[in-house]
């Protein structure tokens, strides 16, 4: 950490920020220039909120923090690009992977349906929720541990991994029960209690970004997870909220791009949820892929006018496979593979 | 609800939409002009999610949703303003009421010098995290039980009411045993089954706004509280994150009178977490008390320097018993009182 | 326009909206349900503020309005999606078009240079700043008319067609004498009386959608321009501003298919703005072409750690090059083509 | 200017910064630390974009800049807080400065009739646009030169001074015939050409903030007017754009505390184009007085319902009348005064 003091600074200011860097254990190196001190802090750790208790100090200008606040999910501390293995599925690998399904689960036609026309499309995991986070109380809320077996049920049919949404610790055991691989949404982002519960589950955890969460902030939140010892999280970008309305979200595709540069972790696209409406979802899904995405996740219903939820961002089953294609042919263009899971041949 | 059909809308587009509205239980009144044609929808319960789904229906211009979808915090089901008592102090009334207290309980010392301090300058009521949620994992995060211990004795030796933050159902008992009031915060303002659980502890709940949340959406994240029989909720307004950096958030002061258009629940005002900065606090507060705000919380902590979180926000003592007045005054300005408690005699 | 009044409005209130509704001219068509009435506003032209002026009536609940406010940039009256010729590129057609060159002209040799490794590259029109906004004034601005010049110089050297911006009104005519196409910078993207006056210049004119321009405020910005008799207008994306900072601006990508949907007009991508970092260009580049932009416009400099504006975000001629394939692959995969401007055999 | 370079970094990419700093005739000081080197950049005038430029050098890890872009704006130079006279109304000093009349000036008998109102009820400015940017060009664009002429009868009737807004350079000279203050509107506040050459006029300047202007780009746009050696340029806050739609702008109150810590400038608030809607524009207003603004700009219309722009942000008069005692209410709990201007004798 740099603390650069003001023109006018005393030699007192400058001696009271030095003697609290000691007291915390650190130490502190002056550079006096003719203009202005500077004063350098080493050691660690450095406590997480010491710049923001420095730049109000008596004399100070600016706090700049050098070292970054995530550790496991960045490069410095793992140098290759993570790759994560759900039975025959490899997320983060050179194949895209394409996440699909309602966004809840129905019953048990409907969550199969799906699940066969995704595969048969090229989708290599099953998403579906049981435990549906809603904006107001008086909406379907999902099906439960009712939603889960039908998900289990419909992996049997097809082989495919699934990936739910859990929204509390106490949820946990349960859908850790059934599930592949523990969706976190964007509401549930800083839920910090239900990400350490989560990160100690043993299997991978895709963490959605929350709606005005911060780059540093969805890593630290990840981190969250990590530090329980899993590593296996894959981040998801589905959207921010700025004031552009035409949109449900604006799906900030230069995520990808960025957390790439920041964190060895795999991130994929959603771009069901960033548009909110089902004729923009095959360009943001080919706009995703063309930026780097690891994945998508799409959502897909059998009759998206007649669903419990998010009917009017759900492809089609013939949009969807129509789609596919594309998909496969944007990746490759950007030096990608996209083919349907190896356990294809099962079904 | 109204549908707004295209110019071009077709017949048989028009008569998809009436079946769809008559199989859902709900009656289609059509209004055929020279342009185009208009479909209103009676009845009741209507989907919540049901402008969505028509918006994209072919034919569709525009859907138009007039019922609000939050029922229980608006006033057209509760006419009278929410006056909430705490112990012997009244939230909502003519009084300011004014939470004071350290942004995180770090010793009994550290927090009975601040609730005797924030009494003597005319604080109502004691804030102080025992369980914080921190953006960092490697952050301090509170005492836990010995935190709301050092609460409940900083109460009784002050008799200021309590209210601390509750971020996990499962902690709801703990710390139901000791707080007059929860406080939701920001962060878990959309966690859903946690708003249901307080609902259920029958006290007081505060329900701070989110960094993203539409002005609808809190009033729909109080009703999941209110839905579970608990009409003592108090809105927070807390700053909102926005391309401004100079700043921690933008405080959106005009949630003030918004929010008193929209419902009948009291809204207070915190500006320490909106401006992120000491120096800016006194303004905020003002303009909070200025706009309508029913009270203010406040971080004050007796070494702002020395605090475990926030301190770069927190007032000191002196600071804090310096705007007392300056609160008073405004208050007075704009037709409301401030005073300390009744309970004051006691110290 | 429709107006739905609350459920408690007085009969003199809806009376009293009928006979302004009236004194402007319109028809009021009343619709009495049993729970609420709503009055259909007909006639034109609308004055288009008055949903808002109706919105705050006694006794109205919402305003709707219908018709949109936008009429030449949209589909309704321009069924064909508008191509646009400059020499002998076509802009908006099947082929994607690429803008690339320096931020701001610097000298003859600098932009010869560039706009040969532009073109042997694949691009198609040469960009290049005379005439520079900058945030402070003590920022470089551009050679002004010697910059104009220079850039006639590398059409004439290279046969690439040009655009450059026009800041104020009393520039058009000079910059007229020069360029190819007007770019509309977005700082003055609500500069409507520059607007107005590069509409009637004769010249195509590209307009950058503002820093917080809402698409609609961007398609009236255009209508502007349209307005004075120049079909001619090309919108490009460039970012937003949002709260996230680890990229300059935020790219909205969903903005293709969100014009595409409301306007005939050709949207092209600028990746260099929106990204502000060198690095992230290319994957924005491809997003860009994969969510179905027609075109691109991209800095790039000799060396460009030494450029007098903007040298963070300019590729070197090898990233250039490099990335022109990809962009030619990635417009393949989605039914696009690419190729370098038909003039190419000139050099 | 510090660059921090990565613990990474190696000799030759120091080595590369390090002549770069010296190659535009700066002095660059090498503080090699354990665990890294950290380059202070000394010399001035710095390029403005140099910090950027470093940001991409290879083995650079963070540029921090701390020499402040502004200079005119800023306290630095400039230690006594700027008032400014006009005519007899003083701008930034104790007494709380209130300009109020019509969006649009559109005839002469409803201008007379406000601005004689808007005096009586306490004001010192009469507003009213003669020039009117509008978001569409089928709205209604103000009076031109007749409504400069009503703005001058107005004055001549009551001693008001008047203040309007001026939208392109070649208007400068007209509008200064008239008018006392000149306004920049938000849509031009960063349109340099027209901010240099209001500062060349003479009179004193306001300058909106933009839509998503950045406190320190608010700065530098006055630096604009500034540098032509014009000092009285008057800052004034009217809601910047965020995700929240329930109010047409979010109103920064925030800004007057922030700018008053960076600037001597006065600053203002327009709480009508914050607002948009009537009902909310007293709150808005005295959280704006108890910020600590030196002045208000309110809408006032003499039937607000039949204005030809901003019928619905405008008090009418008797709003208005109501709400200045409260204005002065406010003001004296802050420690200032409001009192009609000096020249309510001459009416």
């Amino acid at each position: 950490m740099i603390i650069v003091m003001e023109r006018t600074a005393t030699r007192q200011q400058i001696d009271a920020i030095v003697s609290r860097i000691q007291a915390l254990g650190l130490a502190a190196h002056l550079s006096e220039g003719e203009e202005r001190t500077i004063i350098g802090v080493v050691g660690s750790p450095l406590p997480p909120t010491l710049d923001s208790e420095f730049e109000i100090h008596a004399g100070v200008q600016q706090v700049v923090r050098i070292t970054k606040k995530y550790k496991l999910t960045g490069w410095d501390f793992h140098p290759h690009k993570t790759t994560i293995a759900v039975r025959d599925v490899v997320i983060g690998g050179d194949q895209i992977t394409v996440m699909a399904g309602p966004c809840s689960v129905e019953s048990e036609e409907q969550t199969v349906s799906t699940a066969r026309a995704a595969k048969a499309a090229g989708a290599h995991i099953l998403r579906g929720g049981a435990y549906k986070p809603r904006t107001s109380p008086y909406e379907f809320r999902g099906l439960g541990r009712r939603g889960l077996e039908i998900l289990a049920t419909a992996r049997e049919e097809t082989g495919m991994p699934i990936i739910t949404e859990v929204m509390t610790p106490s949820d946990i055991d349960e859908v850790g029960e059934f599930t592949d691989i523990f969706q976190i949404g964007a509401r549930n982002s800083q839920n910090y209690l239900l990400l350490e519960e989560v990160g100690k589950a043993g299997k991978p955890v895709m963490l959605k970004r929350g709606l005005s969460m911060l780059m540093e902030e969805w890593l630290l939140a990840a981190e969250y997870v990590m530090a329980q010892g899993n590593p296996d999280v894959i981040l998801c970008e589905r959207g921010i909220r700025t004031f552009e309305s035409a949109t449900r979200n604006t799906l900030d595709v230069s995520a990808v791009p960025v957390i790439r540069g920041m964190s060895h972790l795999p991130i994929i696209v959603d771009p069901s949820h960033a548009a909110g409406k089902r004729a923009l979802v095959p360009a943001l899904a080919l706009a995703g892929i063309a930026a780097g995405a690891d994945g998508l996740m799409i959502e897909t219903h059998p009759s998206p006018d007649h669903a419990l939820s998010d009917g009017a961002q759900s492809l089609t089953f013939a949009q969807f496979a129509e789609l596919m294609p594309r998909v496969a042919a944007v990746a490759a263009a950007v030096g990608r593979s996209f083919s349907a899971a190896e356990t294809s041949a099962v079904v």
